[in-house]
């Protein structure tokens, strides 16, 4: 199964928080399957927020804003062209907007899940719904308008 | 002057995105002053997005998450007790939600500055508005709801 970011044409590839051209990031990985798409990610000991059982808000913010963007471009992959494959060509999309809830706090030094549904395509336009839980426990929601890239290198 | 964050208890210190505790986070630092909040950041080079010339998404969330919990705290205080002085005991609020517009991409190799204004306080909750700039360009705008938390060391 590949990862939805491993498929970003390598001129898109520099994101800190999941280019694969970025050897110091945290390299998120999002797959596709089933209708939705899932990420999993263990914080590094330094991510802590306020206290230090906790992970830091911008790290939440950070997970659901490369989940979102990479799930808004396999979403539109698989509305249009079909399953995603190790040679598709994927369409960039960026964030226009990221609305985050903060739940609970997410505890560290456990795997963190996230997971993204499509609730529309319009054109260039994906709306992804998307949920970070831990062990079961929901710790944010977040909802994503995200925008397809006009310039494409190929 | 003094930094927010530098206010906080001890306890609350330890936020990759802002907290005196953690050596290895951004270090965010936070003022109150004509009653607006102002930080400035310069990202660091492997803080890419998809393209090496942006700053990435996340970063951009964090340092608004970073800001506005500390706008919130500063604004709390100076509307309940008086000027923020260095022996200031500051209330530490979290994030609810956090709604973060993006404009235009954030250009790296130059100073980022946040800017927080007071929505409005009610008991234990403080809306907070901000937004982001280089050059004079904004480039992305935020509004979130900051609480405080209900536990206090002292």
């Amino acid at each position: 199964m590949v990862a939805i970011q491993d498929l970003y044409d390598e001129k898109f590839s520099h994101c800190y928080g999941c280019g694969k051209s970025n050897p110091e990031g945290n390299q998120l990985k999002s797959y596709v399957g089933n209708g939705e798409t899932l990420a999993r990610f263990l914080p590094k000991p330094e991510q802590t927020g306020g206290v230090p059982e906790h992970a830091y808000g911008g790290l939440i913010a950070s997970l659901f804003d490369c989940h979102g963007a990479a799930s808004a471009a396999a979403f539109d992959y698989e509305a249009t062209t079909g399953s995603l494959g190790e040679n598709s060509q994927l369409k960039r999309y960026v964030t226009a907007s990221l609305k985050v809830e903060f739940l609970r706090p997410t505890p560290m030094g456990e795997e963190i899940m996230i997971r993204g549904k499509c609730r529309s395509i319009d054109g260039r336009k994906v709306w992804v719904d998307m949920e970070i839980s831990v062990g079961g426990d929901v710790c944010a929601k977040a909802e994503m308008l995200a925008i397809q890239l006009k310039q494409q290198t190929s």
